[in-house]
């Protein structure tokens, strides 16, 4: 299990999000409450949206805590959307090819969850990624395997629809050759406009998503765990569902992949 | 393009391979003299063999002269099998996991070279590693694929064969899918006892590959590059050619993976 | 704060110490028990003696449960006197030159602890080592001006009176410039043949410090904290105290710096 | 001997001098010209200054090349003041502690070249730095000792006295304790609105220093090397300058340290 938090508003500096809450996501890279690993300590990650369409990407191996490259662009870089992720492995090496985000074009995606069994069913998620994606695959995460073939099956013209497809066929392999809990996940991803979330689980522990808007930075933080402990204004977002976060306004719908792959 | 160096025969601290020589796998990490390109600097590897049947292993993502560890690490180490390798890119990143040798139970895998247009088939060539080995499929180069399909193929029963029929179809997909020239390689395995090496192209420039047996250390160096330029007596291996290395004892026979393509 | 761990005895393989225990170091790095910081993963390094005077030493910036040549080489090194280092920065930058144990020539030093305000007289302590040694200082921590002002005080003929003399100025300065608590330190050093300890604080808090002779093993180990839960034969290192593990023996003898003190 | 690239002028992305020009201080990293160590590939670094006092700083381990942070940040990161460094270490470990620039509070600072002997007084040098700015010896560098010794010297009141004065004590301890050549340097940095150049040798072999003026971007570049090798406007500042570069208009004055000395 992992840690992320994002943003879509007025342009803020990242660490007001990434660093300096009392609870900030580096606060939660060492001591986590709301998931069963405090420590979120393998890489880090994150991506901002500026001039141009792709965003910045940076990433690194070390506890996010510890990497003074990443208290120096939080400090300095300011961004009106932009994604960030502490990561605890299930497995997989630490290496920045495993870190979240990753970056497709204008397309950013970060991930907190698991899928039963990947490990036994990686060769056939691979396979799900079609050729035109498959330059994109750099490391072993099924994180990045779903972003991957969630631009297969068609992200760009149909965000909701695509990433449920994918996320259908991630589970139809865990129940056939993986193990329960098949899915638990929540992710964030952004065309650069936009910023879209998810929750969801195949049972009924849901990772935990939040989100709040502030008056004072004229924007709203979507988050795995509240950023302070004293603010009581927090939103959870219920599970099996899909948000879209479009500058002040959001839609939340429901988030069934089953329902996908029966359409497909 | 990269380079390497193994070693088979008495034990000896491994700097006297890795370091220590005028024209050591360090040295050539910063001006090879063979290749194209004399910089070899996007990581580097070691694996070598001791009392346990699965090799030590050790790698890292920094040029192999700016290492400390590998420093201290060859000064101390003593081996009577190890295998190096010094990294120039052909495209995928910098990251332990694209680092050779790579690991698998006893066996240990390091290559030099190239399949042409490789990013064009890389989903075709990762399709071709057997369920049973794809966990082992940490990175994104061509030479783990390679190394898994071929225990795929059988390494531990039939090394040679093994070998050609993996680099068969790796050639069968460079010429359906990438771009000439379709393979050039050289490539050396080891299972802990025998140390086994190969050098082929497609066409008529397959990369080099020398040996030379010393009295004085009882033991004998198989390099991409002679490891010193005053010795008038280090042989090169023929192209076309499967080596192997037992004890002081080498055989070598034809590798024609068309062949082993043809009889599959 | 930090953990450690070493070992003196028959040969082991480094893992059964660092990697294997219920407790082992490794298992501290992310959930220590006997200190104010359970996270102990601002990297890692181990110092191992073998057939030469020096000792072979690895380092990384990574935490120590995610590194993969740790593991690797902890499974496939074996050595009859070694310490092992998880390391918490108390303010310096996570780095290898920061990184315990330190090397110079046959000797190695790994510390636990603080010097109170060490920052605001840290030039004065990088006084107290001499030009002979200050080409060794490498990195930015106490530890490290601590093991230099030793050798300079004469670690080579009096390991425990250079120890104490050089504890002594350290104290002093904290006394004169820093900040109470002045000094709470554990230590461990070694000249290839035995092994040091110390357990100091110049309040009533030093750090845990343990031992326990095994004679399934044949050895001894050294630590922060017991490696097995369930094993009670381990035995307390009193605070104000120096040991000297030599083969099976053990001699304890007060370890008072300010006593060094007031001699010189 | 390392390369490095300065810009003041209208925001630029980084990458238009980082990057993409042909022999931009990326290629530099990997074929430097002007140089005796074409390759620089011991670390990397870059400054920029934005909305904030501070400057950003980005420094890594990897080479120039290799880093995928790198490639994204200075194609995403737009400044009108910022300095960049590619390392060959002189001796010093290759970490990110030893990277230029330097950065203490609103000053970044990057050095290139080399004291005489600096290894047998570099525990002199350390003691020229005040307690004042101690704090910031990061690393184990002649550049940093300089820029922090020259910080101790005034630099925030008179940038041009307190770095002659500065060099002067350097070159006085080369003298006294080193070897010849004593120095030889080129060094940029800067407060957020100016930049600051010198070019300086104690014998006839200043290393290269250029800048050039663009009319198409509206700001001056200021290298160790030429960016394009087929525009031919580049202007070489003279050994025993010193320049200060203040949006387009640039002031050269000699820079002579022994006179500094003489007066101090």
């Amino acid at each position: 299990m992992c840690r992320w938090a994002a943003y879509i508003g007025s342009p803020i500096f990242l660490e007001d999000v990434i660093c300096r809450p009392g609870h900030s996501l580096v606060r939660q890279s060492h001591g986590a409450t709301r998931c069963h690993t405090p420590v979120n300590a393998d890489g880090f990650g994150m991506a901002w949206y500026g001039e141009r369409d792709e965003p910045g990407l940076y990433r690194d191996v070390m506890p996010a805590w510890s990497d003074t490259n990443l208290k120096s662009l939080t400090a300095t870089l300011k961004s009106h959307l932009f994604l960030a992720h502490v990561r605890a492995s299930t497995g997989t090496a630490t290496s920045r090819n495993n870190c979240h985000p990753f970056v497709v074009g204008k397309w950013s995606f970060m991930h907190n969850g698991q899928f039963g069994g990947y490990e036994r069913f990686r060769r056939h998620a691979d396979a799900l990624i079609p050729d035109e994606f498959y330059a994109h695959r750099k490391g072993a995460t099924d994180s990045e395997a779903l972003f991957l073939a969630a631009l297969g099956e068609g992200l760009e013209s149909d965000p909701a629809g695509a990433m449920a497809r994918a996320t259908a066929r991630f589970e139809a392999l865990a129940q056939q050759r993986g193990e329960a809990p098949f899915v638990r996940l929540t992710a964030a991803f952004s065309d650069g406009h936009r910023l879209f979330a998810l929750r969801y689980a195949s049972d009924d522990q849901a990772p935990s998503l939040f989100h709040r808007w502030s008056d004072t930075r004229g924007g709203r933080a979507v988050v795995s765990e509240p950023l302070e402990s004293d603010e009581t204004d927090w939103l959870e977002i219920p599970a099996q569902s899909f948000c879209i976060f479009d500058g002040p306004d959001l839609v939340v719908t429901p988030f069934i992949p089953t329902k996908a792959r029966a359409a497909a």
